[in-house]
């Protein structure tokens, strides 16, 4: 140590001296605590604030407005609220202060919904435990891009690579995991957890090891706000032309780019085919319009609706080609949804309408709307019966 | 379509209805709205409020505390503020709400440091559209994980691969490029931009296709806040141990695992080695220790300074080692700082002790202090240098 004297600077280097570029340091507050009995307590400096409130995605809503509940400030200036018992979940809130809603400086972990962002925690337990990310062997999750001829763009495309991918020789089968409407290529790594319930799921000897691939939906984009050569912008709820046929129609892009860049086995019974919402839309016309290509079919909530073809041919046949599908032979044809979900009849009138033509599915029927704690558990409870 | 018929549900998807799960919905306001001479509104609700101000790093500071303006109310409760003419960066803001300090709704892109959350936008052009993701060919980044045997942890570790790599059968020169006190394995692509630097910099010719490595420099840590079986947590400044010579005494655990699963060239005219703030040190520390693997050094403001040595090893027979990396020779040996930098005297008695010695190096100084902004700067121009 002698020798590095001359190192010495005359001054104690303390960590606010070496934090010069941490410009917007955040209070010295807690928030949130989750307490033993799985209750949450959620602090927010704001001394000369008026009114706070906190609104969270456990709070009852009242149809498209979601609850929230007022915080109590003590003589510091700290607002504070308390949560009930919390039963095992990944929960998201954001505090509202004097008219201005935003997100929790003491909390950095924020995720983006759509143009939203909002803060998340999690309280562990049961199906909650999938979602977090527990000392055991790592897939890898990579953002790349690649070539699509059919769209005439280079695009963005997130791919989970299960534990020893990098190191076996082996073959792995393949899902594609389709985004809703305002999501992208991002959401179900984010917002979905995909990564960490596919890690605990292999983990645990309840799923096989396979490739799940994340594209983006919004033909019009070459990758999610922020991340493309649209630069910074507000994303907007519906993309043009996501739709329309068009992402449909050149699905197959996606499928040869991870089929001649993957160690996959690429034949029908290793391929899956998921999505949420219009991703369930998705992957319903997807695996119509190429009906011999993916023997696992998973609709989660899915958007069940007519729209414009672009194409002239992506959304026409519906009859033939969906019976070509079922004549074809599947393994799995999963369809789930909640009972509060906005698309819950015409789910149902789809299920009739299966049940009428002899087409088996399996049914799973949760509580809840069009939310991603459903999401989540519909991937949970697919991924294990892939590939079997 | 007629076949799709019996699909047709009874009500109008609106894009409101179908958002059944964003329920923090921003506000229909832009901000911030860059306009065509480069100054920027930003704008805010908050009907309620008294003060609001903007604190952006584009401000004069005094001290550690950051500059700010207060931002103006009109008849909506919309709260509003024009800045000055930016020149061209990568910028960062907040809001403070009557003394609550928080993101901005209206602006989805959101950069953590350290345990602070602040939103960021581009000025484009000069060294700024660097930063931007151009319609160029593009890397991959991957989140992976890798096994330290020296620490006894899996550890996450984030890759940079160059375009072209997983389709390419040739091996590729690497940088390892490590972060500053209280960051981690995601700070050099997020803050630093360092896919899209490369991205941009190899497509111009400007630098040769190289792998960037940038691993967690938190000992205890096996992942950033967040990402690692530690869960979410509020992030600490310095992590304990981040400074003792146990992060340099094991790096060779990444360098193995980055040359036996990578096609790379393992040798040492192909291996460089740079950080910033800590990670100069590191960096120094490392390539000095083991002085004959790394022909390519970069400090980027490096924390000269004294440190307790765990190891008994690192840190000791300071000279003697340093002399040996000179006599065994190197290709460049870099350093970079802004002249407000709260370390411009230690590295300035650096550099005196390396003339003393004979030991040549290149020098940058800049404006500015300890700031992401020279970072990246440095990073720009270091990049080019390697693997000539």
């Amino acid at each position: 140590m002698k020798k590095l004297s001359f190192f010495i600077i005359g001054i104690f280097i303390s960590a606010n001296l070496f934090a010069q570029q941490a410009l917007f340091g955040g209070q010295e507050i807690v928030s949130p605590e989750i307490h033993e009995d799985c209750s949450v307590t959620f602090r927010v400096q704001a001394p000369d604030a008026t009114k706070v409130t906190i609104s969270g995605d456990w709070m009852p809503s009242q149809g498209f407005t979601p609850g929230s509940e007022e915080m109590v400030k003590d003589e510091k200036g700290v607002w504070t609220y308390t949560s009930d018992i919390l039963s095992p979940e990944l929960y998201s809130y954001t505090f509202t202060v004097d008219g201005f809603k935003s997100t929790d400086p003491n909390n950095p972990f924020i995720v983006r919904d759509v143009s939203s962002t909002m803060n998340i925690f999690i309280i562990g337990g049961l199906q909650a435990d999938l979602y977090k990310v527990n000392d055991i062997p790592h897939g890898t999750l990579a953002s790349r891009w690649y070539d699509s001829p059919g769209l005439g763009i280079d695009r963005k495309i997130t791919v989970y690579t299960p534990p020893g991918y990098e190191t076996s020789k082996e073959k792995y089968p393949v899902m594609y995991l389709l985004h809703g409407a305002g999501g992208d290529e991002e959401a179900w790594s984010t917002l979905g957890r995909a990564a960490q319930i596919l890690d605990n799921l292999i983990s645990q000897g309840k799923a096989n090891p396979m490739i799940v691939v994340m594209p983006n939906g919004n033909v019009t984009q070459d990758a999610a706000p922020g991340a493309g050569s649209d630069g910074f912008y507000k994303p907007q709820f519906m993309a043009p032309k996501t739709m329309d046929g068009t992402y449909e129609a050149n699905f197959m892009d996606i499928v040869k780019f991870v089929e001649s860049n993957y160690r996959v086995k690429a034949d029908k019974a290793n391929r899956a085919i998921a999505g949420l919402s219009m991703g369930g839309f998705h992957s319903l016309h997807i695996s119509r319009y190429f009906p011999n290509t993916f023997d696992y079919v998973g609709l989660f909530s899915a958007a069940i609706m007519t729209r414009e073809d672009a194409t002239g041919k992506v959304y026409s046949n519906f009859d033939e080609t969906l019976k070509k599908q079922m004549d074809n032979g599947y393994k799995l044809y999963w369809i789930g949804i909640g009972k509060e979900d906005f698309l819950y009849e015409s789910n149902k009138e789809f299920r009739e309408k299966l049940d009428k033509m002899g087409m088996k599915y399996s049914y799973m029927e949760t509580g809840g709307g069009h939310i991603w704690k459903n999401w989540r558990v519909y991937l949970s409870e697919f991924v294990p019966l892939l590939f079997r």
